[in-house]
């Protein structure tokens, strides 16, 4: 998908609302166990409920791969059933050397023809180049994530001065441009936002961790935002399990609709 | 599997050769391809000509998922037709935040059974932990990588003048024990080895690069072996693709052979 499209999208929906699709067979409703997929049949009934507030859905590979050869099962109907001027996110995380980044980005650019996917930028340049070589795909780099463990490592100063994140978002934006890569940025940290975006004004970022994991909105739309809008919001627990019975998807929709009227008003 | 055995394992065959099973349809021989199941024949045959000749096997995640659902089917019966006394590992660099990581442990140490997972370590404490709650299998952190993207970001150089590669070995060794935790060392960098073992004596190291990444086999046990040995080998394509044709697997054993020959001498 090309970003005039994605744009689009956003300035049609008034939203860059992402749902993350983190299908947890021991958290969807026990009513749908009796379905022969009930991994899909959850998602099915999420995306025709929310299709219309939002403009991205990020399936959570771990949740897929967890269920074996059946999990790719779903994922690969789940993947078809979205309509098609949604972008989709294969949340995997990958990062391996070369030859191995090219299987990585066969698997989620060919075999699953998803739109984008989340890659780990420290083996460096030739473990994200792979995925960079397929024209109207993207690759979204972690930059800050949003988790209390980015303080291990990606806060670390160094012998310049700068954090490490910062290298890290500065060095591989190099790598790729704008028209095929975005950056994971932890929402926690909006107040970083500010200075993430003189190191990468004109990029999409990707923000999960409103919700569950605390981010604010208000404050990422304030600090993130660029001329492009330049954000895809993510929020999956939030909405995906704001109910447990057979009207689940209506409560799924509700918690959307809340978040996509907030955006809107900044359309 | 525990430690004295993953030892005792190596001093019995005078081996501590691990097998990577890269196995990529597009590189296989040909004949295989009629089979039902080519990847999982080609495996079975393999491990059947070097089973005596090393003491894990390990298969590279992306090979399999490339292929999607029947990808996943053929790791299994691979995993499942490895002896039960040869160490496994998926190689797999799976990081992300807990509840994901969880998922991703649930993958390879329940859905698959295998004995050890590769493991990023850069979003942290928290995306390396649930890896180390099951009892007698291994979490294989990437310390220092061996292809040449390793130097955009792991030699970086802090601010108390150590580098990043550094910083991340002596910190997570510290979220687990030389019980249930390894290294992923670059053999490239066998000049290294020294300095690494002074961070972590008593760790065993995943050393990749024998062969095709150019690492060298003697300079990496002079400098690499502690007491328990505390080294695993890897070769993957100087390996399995040592032949094309229907004596692939006996050209595979002697590629291995030579190998475990030179360990020998040092056992």
């Amino acid at each position: 998908m090309k970003k005039e499209e994605i744009i689009k999208q956003i300035r049609t929906k008034k939203s860059f609302l992402c749902v993350g699709l983190d299908t947890d067979i021991s958290k969807i409703p026990k009513f749908l166990l009796s379905y022969d997929d009930p991994i899909f049949e959850f998602n099915k009934r999420i995306i025709d409920a929310t299709k219309d507030l939002c403009v991205a859905y990020k399936p959570n590979i771990a949740f897929y791969e967890s269920m074996g050869a059946k999990g790719w099962t779903s994922l690969e109907k789940t993947i078809k059933y979205i309509p098609k001027n949604i972008f989709t996110i294969a949340d995997a995380k990958r990062g391996d050397i070369g030859n191995t980044a090219k299987k990585y980005a066969e698997t989620f650019f060919s075999t699953y023809n998803f739109d984008s996917i989340t890659v780990a930028p420290y083996m460096g340049d030739d473990s994200v180049t792979p995925f960079l070589e397929y024209s109207n795909k993207w690759t979204i780099i972690l930059g800050l994530t949003s988790n209390k463990g980015s303080n291990s490592f990606q806060n670390l100063v160094l012998e310049n001065g700068s954090k490490l994140y910062k290298e890290v978002l500065s060095v591989s934006s190099s790598w790729g441009n704008t028209d095929n890569t975005m950056f994971v940025v932890g929402a926690t940290k909006a107040q970083d936002l500010k200075e993430i975006r003189k190191i990468i004004p004109n990029h999409f970022l990707l923000i999960p961790g409103i919700g569950v994991q605390g981010g604010d909105l208000e404050e990422v739309i304030k600090n993130g935002l660029n001329s492009d809008i330049g954000v895809l919001i993510n929020s999956s627990r939030g909405i995906i399990y704001a109910g447990d019975d057979e009207k689940f998807a209506e409560k799924a929709r509700l918690k959307a609709e809340i978040i996509q009227q907030q955006m809107a008003k900044y359309l």
